[in-house]
């Protein structure tokens, strides 16, 4: 059994790693972090564990009594616990903030794609697990990466559930006024493109076109759905795009290609990533899409965690789709 | 030209009252009084607005620019103004708040339900506006007190739209929780049951059964829809009790009897409200629905205006519903 | 293995049980029935199977190599089925359409609430699954009438999904008209209440209450939320009824009482249900929810499957919440 | 008073001019044929209008008694319909369909966008309003074609609400599959993109790039929200670009550009579009919104009508948006 702690426990990627770690067959949860819910039940915190745990949020990090540890934090506060905290050699670490995924700051740290380099992260004693749009946009790009195919900025349109923007309510949450509405934010500056594009360029290190990515708010609560539009050689058909996918994802545990146009609620509630390409004279239009809080998160991070123990990737994560 | 004031104009229920306001041909709106907001547009806070305001809230309170004023203050802080400031008597008050909705603390206020005593609120100088529950619940009622009819307990459930609880964020309207969820809250203790009593025995002095109401918060934003089942004459046919609701309503302005299932959807963006009536041996099923901003706050303040000022009830009122 | 056939394959049920199947470690489907769909991919009918399985619906009836049937079929189709059609003695069946839930017609088929009589579904060989509605407010009821506590009429209302109308589309399921909206069906009328009464009224002979059960469609897709009020005896206080309710379900697999307020996304996505109750006066109040394509069908026909083969209960059911 | 006939009408944007007419004070609705609803009440079919008209749908078509009928046809029965029919010359004619909307087959009929013709619309005896898409579109993107600054292939992203898909239930636009879902349909393809080249060319005649457009289904009923990127000079700075909007859009009665981000319920319920634009180096985003049955269908041909007849603009269509 792995035994798991969580740190920074109050938060919407916390509670679904909850949800997944207490059914993980070979996981023991030991114990969550959380300063504010300290003493606190889970059930009253975290929605849909009623029936399934009598555990408590504690102070306490036991770090002795753990293998790994998982980071739940604010962006920038991992490395702010880590500078304050010493946690032992023994114990890994997968962050899910976004304090260690650039090269730059990353120190050990491996980035968590199993698509991108599954090996690396079986290695790995530190994981920087990819961002939810970073993750959806890089399923839709990395095949034509791997093949040198991609040229040009790449048009990108992703719009994501209200789990994406935290527990915390604010002006757009409220569901008053997000229900039967839709808007964009931080356009061509969200904070996941550098991550996207260290990717891209790792595979495809000739790539200099940018990726404009503009964020959608969607009136619904989980999955992202994103499209990309790429220019490309004309002559080529598009079977020979999707056979490029198809062989990139060909042992991907969670990521499909899918011949026929997808839709989000296919993988919602799931750890799995669907991606379909179409072409238009010179233009691949490829859409792919995800659950934020699963293989945008929580899922990947545990999906990194059973590489990491050398467990099969899919260990815990066979999740039931809600599908409706 | 009427000319309206504001207070406590940065909620909900203000920004209804401004979309009705703008548009309305026999008022004005002079003044939006917001200290949290003063120096803001009103475009800024109320959505839906551009195009038709360059309007500036303020924190200035020129009664003398008005002749009536409109209490969009939270619970209890209507009390507290009146006894801070001095309103010329010239002013005529329109509370929404429920601050002097029941007889032992209303002084010269009268009850604003048109439906209920619309002579009387002709003739008022200062009105308090009926609570949405209380609205679509008492309309749902009426009939049958007024015919003395209502014996036994009255078991009563109406859910909510989001707007019901307010501008301010929290966790039970934090879209994530919201969408796709249903509970309730503050059964058999809702504060609007008082005002509903006081109205039935006002028809019905002789009846002594509770409103046994459950709130409950619906996923959507805009309306109420209410059952309410009430022991009845099993002799009496439903067409019996039809008729006395087309009677009771039959000069209405906003209140329509219908002879088939109603849907929320039918009054949603407008100041209308629906009722129907079916009967099961001896127990006859109420259905009623408003929108809980226009028939159930802001609407019917207008609508409370127009009578005090001598107009059409319906001036400025009818409005195009959504439909969908 | 048990081995798994299905027919009537093409509907919502029994999309969830292929769901629900496909990860189940003891259970293999071997065959999904569907004339309909014949030779289609169940990816192509089911929403969320994309990778889990390369099975086609099959227009054959191999009945030799399942050891159990689920019966898919709209209401009175199983009936028909059985009539034209010999199922080897071998086949358990599991019924989900309501064709023999009443003891009347029932013949051998057990009636499949394992919180009423596990011990008789567990040595039955062809069981009879509870309606979704049925299903919930049972749940809210049992204990009551256990301890001989019914008395009077129950007033029920109970909000369903859009699963709960079917695959088929229709203008009480269309987006534009559903979304956003609330309205009743079938008041006082609908088909689920004589299996409750049945079920009442065996563990209590002596109530002779009616079950005033108000139906409302929720602008949701799946779960349920009922509310029942009872009149009990007002010296009694909360925590005694409390009590029995702990009791009742202390063994279930799946149903908890819980002692805070509950909201349905506790349970969606999930074979669980929650109870918790409340009392005013002589009022009990009982709240209760489930998925009504999960333990309000197909995921307690599966619960039924393992305990008629003899596997722990939530063999294959320990399903992540969606949560959000 | 103008007298309008309606053909065609059982669908969502008859039903919505109804909404509209019955309240417009300078219009009566003399008649709504639909040969499927002859007989039935208005009421009965469209949602919304209890206690605002007791009309019935007629499968006659009395064009004496009318100035001007609208044609709410699917696309392609309105030539059907002129070539069965003699409509009267003294009867002016707005198709909603889009028989008549490309020059080629357009006859006398001209296109409906006041924001590119007013004065044409206003002399027109027949009038082809625009698709919704295609009037979201264009909206975004005339002011750069007035001012011959399209340059390229522009890429466009919109996303409509279910009405878009019509009052016929179906797979897409049912509830249990398109709430909190998200796709594409007719990427590169959609039917409206000839009528927005065809305008943007009247404007710039040199425009010879694409408009790449990715239709999205969205999970609400109204609305349309569009993002559109084009390549610009990098040197002109992002309120150079502000100025040619408001300047463009100075005297259009609707149709507004707004120097904040917009969201969609901005405009949801009302006639009216906002415009945002944003500079991201040589890249120009713009943002435009509507509600896809007014501005986008029935809100917009009233707006025709209006002109037709040398009424203002606005007449009939100050309509209180939904904001929730």
């Amino acid at each position: 059994m792995i035994r798991v702690g969580i740190i920074g426990g109050a938060g919407y990627t916390a509670g679904e790693l909850c949800r997944i770690l207490l059914n993980h067959p070979q996981a023991e949860l030991v114990f969550v972090n959380s300063s504010s819910n300290a003493g606190n039940l889970l059930t009253d915190v975290h929605e849909g564990l009623y029936g399934e745990t009598d555990m408590r949020f504690t102070d306490q990090l036991p770090f002795d009594a753990v293998d790994v540890i998982f980071f739940c934090f604010g962006h920038g506060k991992s490395a702010e616990f880590l500078a304050a905290h010493e946690v032992p050699a023994h114990v890994r670490i997968i962050d899910l903030a976004q304090d260690f995924r650039l090269a730059a700051t990353a120190g050990d740290y491996v980035y968590g794609l199993p698509e991108l380099q599954r090996e690396r992260i079986a290695n790995a004693r530190h994981v920087a697990n990819p961002g939810c749009f970073a993750t959806c946009i890089q399923l839709a790009l990395l095949p034509l990466a791997k093949n040198g195919l991609l040229k040009g900025d790449v048009a990108v349109n992703a719009i994501t559930g209200s789990t994406g923007a935290g527990v915390k309510p604010g002006a757009t949450t409220h569901f008053s006024w997000r229900s039967g509405n839709m808007s964009i934010y931080k356009a061509f500056s969200h904070q996941h493109v550098p991550e996207i594009l260290q990717s891209l360029r790792t595979l495809q290190p000739d790539f200099s076109g940018a990726v404009d990515f503009i964020p959608y708010r969607g009136d619904f609560a989980r999955g992202i759905f994103a499209t990309a539009v790429v220019r490309v050689d004309e002559s080529s058909d598009v079977e020979y795009f999707a056979k490029l996918y198809k062989d990139y994802y060909e042992d991907a545990a969670f990521t499909h290609y899918v011949d026929k146009p997808i839709d989000m609620k296919q993988v919602v509630n799931t750890n799995k990533a669907l991606v379909h390409v179409d072409k238009f004279g010179g233009k691949l239009l490829v859409t792919s899409t995800i659950d934020n809080l699963l293989k945008g998160a929580s899922g990947q991070a545990v999906q990194n965690m059973n590489l990491m123990f050398g467990l099969d990737e899919t260990t815990g994560l066979r999740l039931k789709p809600s599908a409706f």
